[in-house]
Parts: C-alpha cells; structure tokens; sequence
C-alpha cells in the first residue's frame, strides 16, 4: 500500500521475470519508509529427502571460523552453518541446562539425498579437524534437531541473564567470507581489552555475526566504549568490503554507518526515491536517514 | 552513473546487506532508463567437483516439459535442464550435422560431487522413462559437453534459416513450474493451427521458453498472426500467475503486456520513480513505459 493509499501488486509466482522495475526488492528492507506490505507470496521449497544437524567443538573461535570459511569456499552446498562462542554456550548451559562442553562451536545442518548429505558431513569433519575440531555429535531426527537449535534460538535470552540488570548493544556486520576470520578475531580481541562482557553468535556460513556488549545501563562509560567499539567494528567490516547491517537494517542507530558504507550518492538516490513516493514524510518517518 | 552525472556505488561484496534501499536491484534490469551502470562486481562460485551432461530425447514436448516439473517438484538441485523441440532439433542437425534424433529433447547439466551428479542422474533418467523418455546420452568432457551445448547456443540462428528471408516474432513468458505444461501445450497447439512455421527452445527449469514465430515479412497477414498469438500466450501466462518476460525485457514492444501484468498502480509507481530519478528523461526514453 503506497503512502497514497493506492495498492499495487509487485511480482508474479513466477520464478524470474524482468518485466519493468523490481518493485518487490525496492520494498523488502525499505522498513516500511516506502509503504506498508499487507500481503506476501513465499516462495516453497520441497522438505530435503534427509536432513542431519550436527554440533563441532573447537578449540578456539578463530579454528571454527577457519572451518567455515574452508567449507564455504569448497562449494559445500551446506543448508545452516551457525556460530556460537564459548560465553554463549556458557549461558544457554545455565538457562536450558544443555550440557554442551563450554567451547566455540558451529552448529550445522545438511540438507539433500541421503548419500549427499553422508558425503557433505564426511567433507565437512574432515576439514573440521584440521583446524583441531572434535567429532560430530549427531542429531538425524527432528526432536534431537530441535534439541540442538533450542542453545542457538535462546542465545540471546541466555545471555541477557547472565549480567542481571544489563542491556546488550548488539552489532550486526557481515564481509566477505574470506575476511571473517580477520573481523571476529579483532573484534574479539578489541572486546576482550576493554573488559565488558560480551557473546558472539554469527550465521557464519553468509560471513554474518553478532557479537553483543552487554553492559550495565547505570555506568554511562560502559555504553560509551560498547558504542565505541561497535564503531570500530563497522569501520573495520567496511574496509574488507562488508556492510554495518546483514539483516538488522539501519533504524536510527545505524544511520551515520549508512553514509559511511554507501556514500553520499548512494544516499542521495534513496533520499530521492523517499521523497518521491511518500513526499508527506508519512510512513516510518525518520528512519534510514534523515530526508 | 545517474541522471544527473553523479557516481553512485550500491551494494558490497557482502552475501547479505540490509543497509537502506536496494539500489543495487532497482538498477538491474530498469534497461538504462534510471542511469547507466558502468562497473560491476560478480559474485563467484567454485568449479563444481564434477560436472555431467546429458541429453533425453521424448516422443513429444509434453513429455520433456512434464519431465522436467517433476525433476523441479522433486527439489533435484539440476544445474541446468534446457528443452529443444523437434523443429529446433531438426534446425540445429541442418545447421551443424549434428545428427541428433529429430524430436523432443532435453540438455541437461549436473553439478557437484561426483556421487551426488551420479545420484542426481539416476533419479533424473528414472523421472523421465516414466514419461517415455529415452536413455542418456552422456557428455562428462569438456569437449562434449561443449558439441552438445552447440546444439542450443545455435538454435536461434539456425532457426532463421530454416526459411530464407523470414523473421522472427520471439515470446518470453515464464509461468510457475506447475503450470509450465498447459502454457507450452496450448502454444503449440495454437500456432500448428495458425499454421505459422515456429521453434521452442526454453530455460524449462524455470518455467522460461521461447516459442519464435517464423514469419515472411511479405505478409502482414502472417506478422499479424503472430502478434494475435503472441499476445494470447501472454494473457495465458498471466491467468497461470506468470509474466510476460522472463528474462528479454519490457523495452517497446511488450509496454501493453507490462500495464496487464503489473496493473496500473504498479506501472504508476515505476513512472514516479523514473520521473524523480531521470526528470528530464535523457536515459533511454521511451522504453518500458511511455512517461
């Protein structure tokens, strides 16, 4: 529904079409600047014929990103390839009582034919254990699945608990996979100096990660050097080419990053595009960037 | 670069960006109308462990093209699954002596480890006897998968020739895979009717072909012919909830297919768009939509 009131009907069930502007993706991420989507058509996927999850430990968190980026640039038609670092296994261990050895780990499911995904697994431990990765803890049906996905979905409730009181500055960058090691490693290193307690998830497997600082709201100078690093993070994701936001979008907190990945020109055109089809500042306004 | 001469870079080489509009998208496929673009990044695969192609010939279309929507419904991950029809067939053998038995066939591509393309081919060739589909003919080489691609890459020309003179009035409809078989019967049933010579070749694995309507520019009475069914092909297309093009473009001809596809809110809000980004409308006028 545009900022007229008027409802246009973007797309087609079809699964390419070049017919004229690709309105759908102008709108996806525009968080609702552009007009409000009040109907969506998903796009199905048949369920794999076998489905296995699987959980690695690693001696460090630079060995299981090294594994990830091996398994990505091999062409490893891996289906979910998820992160989750020592502190973070250590909350969702007090929360859900999981048990999980208090390590980095990945978190990985196989999607495909039976023999695909035994051979994709095989691929994967072997490369695992280059870098010093365990054996697989396996999970084939659905509820072991669910089982080992409950320590990633609670990850940030977890970790929230772990610092009673406190608030979490989350961060969002996602680079290229072959520079992720160099930008969870600072990341981490930069952290670990200023000594707030943080946790890092990361859907690794896209070169995405979160890491969040959870600091304690009554001590401004906490907030201070969270925002201070996030900056830094951002700064360092768009030097080796990433951007401030994988998924999160840019709201009003990330709006100066904006300008810092995109440039003015880039910012100038989508200023152009929101004044041009909601002149009355009416949808979401006020977010993104400041017309 | 726009309008206005300003350079503008959108996107990075992240997988995944939420950071403001998508310009990148906007861009790609607005056919010059919004800007010019004047670099591009591509994004790289790995070569595939191995890669298998293989030909399927069928005792009609509808055999290949019901072939093909289970092989899709399946979720076989085939790289590439292009059909031919007899004439193109018998075209290409003309063309390039390539021998080929004059009917219905498929080009297949399978990529990725060695067993699951072996896996991916069995279950391919048992989906397509159940259809009357012949036995493989393999091509695991460079060399011969690139004879049997000739067939393909050739179809258009060799098309051309099969009547000296004529021209060609080409279709690009894509539809959902499900409806894939109605909107190629219906067309072929249609033109052998009208009595209009014609070829098919079509990007199958995604609901994408091209039937060519090969007319003497002589008599009016055939290219009329052919705009009347080329125009029901797309109404068709449309009531299967596809598009028009699937991958040609809106460009001048098809800019009544474009406002009975996206309706006229849609095609409103592109006119906006092209009118705030290009006001004095010195990039490409005229195409897509007349403003």
């Amino acid at each position: 529904v545009t900022a007229q009131g008027e409802i246009a009907q973007t797309g087609s069930r079809a699964r390419k079409s070049s017919a004229g502007y690709d309105l759908t993706r102008l709108y996806v991420g525009s968080e609702g600047t552009l007009g409000v989507i009040t109907e969506l058509t998903l796009k199905l996927y048949p369920l794999p014929e076998a489905v296995s999850a699987a959980v690695c430990f690693f001696p460090s968190i630079d060995a299981a990103v090294q594994t990830t980026i091996q398994i990505i640039q091999m062409g490893v038609p891996i289906a979910r390839c998820e992160l989750l670092d020592a502190n973070t296994v250590r909350a969702v261990n007090l929360h859900d009582r999981l048990g999980l050895r208090e390590s980095a780990m990945l978190l990985m499911e196989f999607h495909g034919s039976p023999a695909s995904v035994a051979e994709q697994a095989a691929t994967v431990q072997e490369i695992a254990r280059e870098f010093g990765g365990e054996d697989f803890d396996w999970a084939t049906t659905p509820e072991a699945r669910s089982k080992l996905w409950t320590a990633r979905h609670h990850a940030y409730l977890s970790a929230l608990q772990t610092r009673p009181g406190c608030r979490c500055v989350t961060t969002d960058t996602c680079v290229p996979i072959s520079r992720l090691a160099e930008s969870i490693n600072a990341s981490v290193q930069e952290v670990e100096e200023a000594g707030i307690p943080y946790f890092i998830v990361g859907h690794v497997g896209d070169g995405n990660f979160h890491l969040g600082y959870l600091i304690d709201p009554a001590r401004p100078a906490e907030r201070e050097t969270a925002e201070r690093l996030s900056h830094q993070m951002v700064a360092r994701a768009l030097a080796l080419e990433g951007t401030c936001t994988g998924e999160h979008g840019i709201g009003l907190h990330k709006q100066g990053f904006l300008v810092e990945e995109a440039g003015e020109a880039a910012v100038a055109l989508m200023r152009t595009l929101k004044r041009a089809l909601d002149p009355h500042d009416i949808m979401n306004p006020g977010k993104i960037f400041r017309i």
